[in-house]
């Protein structure tokens, strides 16, 4: 129904059909390399922005992907002798405004999608100068784009990935964005209360505030996709070369729940549930990540709608993912146990849950449900690399109680 | 019926009354110096701890307090000489930590009233860089007062200047800080839905969730006073003395709508309606500005809570404050216009509007409306300093819209 759908292709002045340009912000992360790729698979023209930043993390905190992944140089020069296709490079950091705007204004996006952000929650409450730069970096880099947007390139579509996490875990259902109120005998539709619990979930709520405001002030058009807890590590791109293989994070950092179980199971760890493992979060494959995304660039909103998406596919308790993983690993003959790790996190371990998730599926997302083949192939990687990982890595470090204003040197 | 309520005194280990420390962030300000000033009358100990940058950004901007203003240090000489009172002083920036911390732990603290932020709307949108540099200032200023708190004054009361602004316009009334939505036969309690409309607004939203999350993770005590437009310049103290006079703002960027008005009415320039003027908001008098603080102090929070009051104590429409404004002017021989001016902002100009305001009322507030007999000496005050005025720092310079990414230079 909707003609743009599908298809990168729009018809240029010349009647020929030209590429979309889309700018991959955060393009060499986990996300952001698997949406890269594969929009350039599809025919875009892509460039990815990125500071490189998220691997200075690994070296400071000790910590290295499951996967050995390539340079984002290798990863490019290897994609363009593999498919021909080029994808451009900016290295830089988006909070430097005068970087932005020579990206933007050479490379002229139809689209931004903006992954690039500081996102590990145990990231942003190591110390106080964690919790600030994580804050500083996401707010102020997302403020950057959206005035490159405003003053370069006033078409460009954002789509910036927020996080199911901005809603916290409310009494009542979770709406995509917006609620529709009656309150005295009178309605309105509100943008929905957020109640973040990190100072990186409380970033990307600043975000969406400030980029709804940018979008009736400035006619800025946005999509915010609040995105689940993404998991898998395989997507057609990525899987068809070693130097195109995404990272997959296990460690206690930056490793999110699925994935570090199956990497837990793999090991012989016994699989780390904080708390008492109530805790229900949406969650979907990466592969329906750069779906998502592909779809939300396909349909762009209006100028000055500022639209939500909650992407992501199913809902599991951490309880639940544990059982899955015991399961399947039982299948491929791993004895896997589990542990109650007390939580290092405040958070309820025990409430209701239940967020929409249907825009998406409106616009033809075809979900890959988790599945048996999935944690059969997510649990054989694991195994596959198994000798590269670092068990002192697996149990939680830091606090959210116990956070300090000095900074923490992490020597070990 | 609360044993704290007017008083400042609390029984000390040794069965003598203690005076309650507290701590004035923003103390050189407009409502800061006030409240500095009542709070040491009534016997709080006082510490004004300011960097002194709003006096900076009038001489960047070329802009100038209608009344004349004394030094800090001349301000505080004056009122040791007139009272015998101490307040201490600690001038640095509370965006650097190492400062913020020796303020603490010398001063000790049993309240933080937190007013030290950037807190003009039009400043906030003058350009890109001074956008950053208000979200930046007032959020990680407020992540450092809630660190400092953590760490070095665990059951400091922190009382945090917030703006109805905060709120915008919604189609529904606004409770003070948290609305029970029931939604699809569920009931929940949760922070009332944010819509600002400038960078600074947006800054004092993020400040908001901020706090909520550090008061659930850390047991802070918090009251986050969301203040309405302020006006009047005299309170008991700073009427003591010509050096203890406060500040008057009345030009397009500092200036706030009734202030300005008696300013224009005083020096026969019209009053500055801008749009249809149905914007309507809650004002009061910085005679209560002072008294709801000072309350607040009085009736701290449980550690842990995060408590919001609408600091108000009535609602005007644009048009109606001129038409006040006209009537009185009137009164002491003015003969007083209205212009309408193109809008600079983005914001309804006719909308419903309807703010609760009585959880300071339960705690005391005795407030002071707005009377024929404050408009007289308000705008007396104003023809006294007329020849002071700078006519061309009346009509607003800075667009909503045309905010650019570039830094605007402010040559005339
Ligand atoms: N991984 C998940 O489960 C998940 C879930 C919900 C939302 N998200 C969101 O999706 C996005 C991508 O997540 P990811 O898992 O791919 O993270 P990632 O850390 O693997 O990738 C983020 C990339 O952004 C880059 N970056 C960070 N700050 C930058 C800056 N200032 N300038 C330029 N580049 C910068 C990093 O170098 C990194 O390559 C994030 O915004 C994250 O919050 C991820
Ligand atoms: N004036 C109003 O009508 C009004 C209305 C609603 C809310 N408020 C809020 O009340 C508070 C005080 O407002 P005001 O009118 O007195 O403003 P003001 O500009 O007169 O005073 C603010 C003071 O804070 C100081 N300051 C700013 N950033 C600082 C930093 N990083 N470190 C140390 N000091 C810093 C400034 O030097 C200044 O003295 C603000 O938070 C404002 O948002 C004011």
């Amino acid at each position: 129904t909707n003609p743009r759908s599908g298809s990168s292709q729009a018809a240029a002045a010349d009647g020929l059909p030209k590429a979309q340009k889309v700018m991959v912000i955060g393009g060499d992360g986990y996300c952001g390399w698997a949406t890269a790729l594969h929009l350039s698979n599809k025919g875009y023209e892509v460039a990815i922005v990125d500071s490189l930043v998220r691997r200075l993390f690994d070296h400071q905190l000790g910590l290295d992907s499951l996967t050995p992944i390539a340079s984002i140089h290798n990863r490019i020069r290897r994609w363009k002798s593999l498919t021909g296709k080029t994808i451009e490079l900016h290295i830089g950091d988006i909070c430097d405004f005068e970087f932005l705007e020579e990206a933007f204004r050479s490379f002229q996006p139809d689209a931004a999608v903006h992954f690039g952000e500081q996102r590990s929650a145990p990231y942003s409450m190591i110390d106080r100068s964690r919790a600030i730069f994580t804050q500083h970096n996401n707010v102020i880099g997302t403020l950057n784009v959206l005035f490159a947007i405003k003053e370069f390139q006033q078409d460009c579509h954002l789509v910036k990935l927020g996080t199911m996490g901005e809603y916290g875990t409310p009494n009542i259902d979770i709406e995509e964005g917006y609620i529709t109120i009656t309150h005295n005998g009178r309605t309105d539709t509100l943008p929905y209360p957020k109640q973040a619990s990190s100072f990186y979930h409380l970033s990307k709520v600043h975000d969406s505030h400030n980029i709804a405001f940018t979008c009736k002030a400035w006619g800025i058009r946005a999509t915010d996709l609040n995105q689940g807890v993404v998991y898998g590590v395989r997507t057609e791109e990525t899987e068809m070369h070693e130097e195109l293989q995404n990272r997959l994070d296990y460690d206690a950092v930056f490793g999110t729940a699925l994935n570090r179980f199956c990497v837990q199971a793999a090991v012989g760890h016994p699989l780390t549930v904080y708390g008492k493992g109530g805790q229900t979060r949406g969650y979907l494959d990466i592969r329906d990540t750069v779906q998502c995304v592909e779809l939300a660039i396909a349909n762009p909103g209006r100028p000055g709608e500022f639209r939500v998406f909650n992407q992501f596919t199913e809902q599991f308790s951490v309880n639940e993912l544990a059982s899955l993983v015991t399961n399947a690993g039982k299948k491929v003959g791993l004895d896997v146990k589990t542990t109650s790790v007390p939580n290092p996190r405040v958070e309820a371990e025990e409430h209701y849950y239940n967020a929409k998730h249907t825009k998406l599926i409106e616009l033809g997302l075809q979900p890959h449900l988790l599945s048996d083949s999935l944690l059969d192939s997510l649990l054989n990687f694991a195994v596959k690399y198994k000798d590269r990982v670092d068990t002192k890595q697996i149990m939680p470090s830091v606090s959210w109680k116990s956070i300090g204003s000095k900074p923490k040197t992490l020597t070990s």
